[in-house]
């Protein structure tokens, strides 16, 4: 079944709030999501900042222990207006360094023009030295969603851990399906901070940010068990990490993949080190958020 | 001019030793190299491991303040045997999983039969589970090569640092052009451990470790100065960074990325911050050595 | 004023509960807290575990932007048998050495008999090597306390930010006045987690687990803004980061004494540089929950 | 025996360098040290800075396995003016807080006058708001010593490792006796850089730097293998780990006095775990130098 939703408020954490629609495991919802500072695709602020969430959407037999796969059929961004961050943070850059970056000068944000036909961003007031910098080919992708975290907590959506949250990852994007873990009854699906593009680690601190329409499809995975959210592509499964400092990240994402490898193919920890010594790939989702994101995947053709 | 040399002796520090051969800039070298365990191409060990090092080469006209550039022509493995570690290190991994780590069981090494003239690599004998692998294709990269380091020293092949070293990034593949901050006069280039395939972050400690046939051409790039590797492909420019924790390492390379798109683009902090932000990538190298690395790199064509 | 306040219900995450007791800047509060398994003076488990918090406390006039002073009066274990964990965590050893630690051997817990009257500790079943152990001098201290977190956040009393928390450090123990930043109305206090003993860094993941009776006064800074936790007694002037990895921690603790520095006592950047680059003390709190705590401090003598 | 030994010439990397004086097991060496930058008694540069050290002395017996004990008979500045740092080090502070540091007007060093005879420090030009510092108390310890490393390494003097090195620690004061593991025939003791006052973690990048006479008694301990340096004082056991980041120091630290309680007292990991959980102290000894330093110790009367 496919639901058209229409939210009329937003959250900045993600937690057990009241749910905003109930749909069944299979069903399908279409819906939109602010910007990440509350805009809409009138580019007006409807709400307060802070990676405001559409939802949460209570998928009806859901519960603790299970796992939640996301598809995420549509992510358009939905109005002609993005914005970016417009100095790379200090915490990417070597200490000695950060002391140099021009934050008196340097102006709040950047604004694109973005072309949603051909799927380009167009930059509107290049700084020196950019002036013939090429249109950029949009990548849309979902910065913040997840479900809700255990024991009643309530955590703002400037973070990610277990349960999603804001990874801001470029690789989740259209026709990516992304499985949580389950903590609460109907897992309490969130969704919200869509970039039309952005590049590794969010290191200015933003994708370009933009309204989104979105569409997902929900499935509970009754009984499957995950400790961190993972994902697949036609060619990759992929596993998360989220944490400061990187190593940490990395450490998640790894040992997730691991679990991945031997709950759906079977293997164990010697033959999955076999596999990923000569082919994981890593990617960087964010260093820029209290908590880091590392994906670590695998390509599927191995696991034939 | 072309150098055809044979090496005899070999180093497990990066340092001032005394030069094996003196080559102009714009010379090509071909020469050889043992595995990281000091095997050369008939697998015979003739050398103590420890990424043992062919080399160095004095570069006449190389000098403090230079960089060196290193392009790698040929990197060919060159016997039917490789070798690979056999568990995933437990510092990429959870702490509690690491605990649970089959250290007992698992053997030294896998080993894998390389097919040179497809490209080819075949587990020789696949653990429970990877009966099935199918053939992984080589992508030969070299692990360890740079320069000698500054004041004198003599460090460990087992690490890297601005001088480059230990690297084990899977991108140093054959027509890449790498460049070294040149510390000493001559530059004393030394290289060393080809991998025939090595997955991101080198994650069992090793890749197919191999014996080499390398061919590079050295260029002397006179008063340019730069703090960390460089390097540059067809399709990408690219800066690295060496040091524990990634965190630090993604710092020094997106710093050393920012610097070479002043120096040889014009852009300031300002404009590479709007560039790099919605379109810089990261590579994990090795999160296994004493120091990690992480490249960061932009595409070519956004600079045009 | 004096309040007694019995606690009937207890929380597992720091947030905007509803207060159990209004009272005014200036008060006393003496309460109990059961320990972090949720067991009472008698040993009984009355509430589920996971360093249970008495509280909040609701303190008239506290707003956002405030400052919250809270005075550790009293802090007495108030039964005679404490726990603790049993093997050192394996993010504080070498990733190498976690894989030999015997978990499959070590029991979950160690008892401790605590002789109050003596203020001493003594472990009940030592394994061999301990069997001479000398008794322990009791240093009680609180573990888990700290105002609710802003944006109607509710989160996990494992972990600790610039709230307070799950700090789990040894020096906040009776006679130290501990500051947290107001991000509500009303502040709401929450107190939790005492430790009979702890050593540096809770690196067994407890310190010995004890329900407590503890009296603290409350008093209300208006309009004194401060960004994370800080703390006093007579000897020295505190500031806390509680973050991962430790480095962050430091960095935090670090900018945050100077921030001190410059607010109390007004000197600049220039003047704390000198000051604290010769006498600044660090002690790790922990280095075991999900943020990790540092206190950065200097003597108050010098200062005068 | 005692032997006075006049230095002519100094290293400023850690390496088998030409033994300046051989000494047995059990003598006591009576030398000098310039300071960090080479400047001798006179405050005359007579060689050039980065910690140049005194030696190497080979001792008679000490091989590849031993342990080479270092007692710290006197650490006594030699003269009436030491230097600092200004500023603290954008490493420890909040990457947005480096940002504004006041590098552009901070002078390079400040000066401060020595009172050897009294034991005080007094800062020649305090800047505004330090005008009545009073006088400091100082604490002379060495920051930089240590053994030859391994693999005829030559490893710069501004980092260390598990042959000691630029570990900065406050704690190596007089009467401390300092272990290293022995790399080569000779150990190879290399002294230099005094301080005669340091706070915690050397967070202006200096402690008050000044030249030292030192006197030292070593000791070969045959067949004693350690992985990293240990100390002793009259109250504590310590071992100490170098490594970038702080966590890692930790690890290594930990895991190094959870071996020095197996080897000298007898104590398994879960026996260690008891003791070290409840009365383990941790002190930062450097985190500016490109190895933290951290030291994990233990009270003697609890191993009685």
């Amino acid at each position: 079944m496919r639901h058209e939703f229409e939210p009329t408020h937003f959250h900045v954490t993600m937690g057990s709030h009241e749910p905003v629609l109930r749909v069944a495991s299979g069903d399908t919802i279409a819906t939109w999501c602010v910007d990440a500072g509350g805009h809409d695709r009138s580019f007006e602020q409807i709400t307060e900042g802070g990676n405001p969430q559409t939802g949460p959407f209570y998928v009806e037999g859901a519960k603790p222990g299970d796992t939640l796969a996301v598809r995420l059929d549509r992510l358009s961004p939905n109005r002609h207006r993005g914005f970016t961050g417009t100095l790379v943070a200090p915490n990417v850059v070597d200490p000695w360094f950060a002391s140099a970056l021009p934050y008196d000068t340097a102006p709040d944000v950047d604004y694109w023009t973005l072309d949603l036909e051909r799927g380009t961003a167009r930059l509107e007031s290049p700084p020196p030295g950019l002036e013939s910098l090429p249109e950029l080919p949009l990548d849309p992708m979902l910065g913040c969603f997840g479900v809700a975290p255990p024991r009643g907590q309530a955590i703002s959506c400037a973070t990610s851990g277990h349960y999603g949250g804001n990874m801001d990852y470029n690789g989740f994007r259209e026709g990516v399906t992304v499985y949580f873990p389950v903590f609460v009854e109907g897992a309490l699906l969130h969704v919200g901070d869509g970039h039309a593009l952005q590049g590794d680690g969010e290191i200015v601190g933003t994708g370009i940010e933009v309204s989104f329409d979105v569409e997902l499809t929900v499935r509970v995975l009754a009984g499957k068990e995950i400790s961190w959210p993972r994902a697949e592509d036609e060619q990759y499964v992929m596993a998360v990490g989220n944490a400061r400092p990187l190593d940490e990240a990395v450490q998640h994402a790894t040992t997730e993949l691991i679990r991945l490898l031997e709950q759906d193919y079977g293997l164990d920890t010697r033959a999955s080190s076999v596999l990923l010594g000569q082919c994981i790939r890593y990617d960087i989702g964010n260093v820029y958020d209290p908590a880091y994101t590392v994906v670590a995947k695998l390509e599927k053709r191995l696991l034939a």
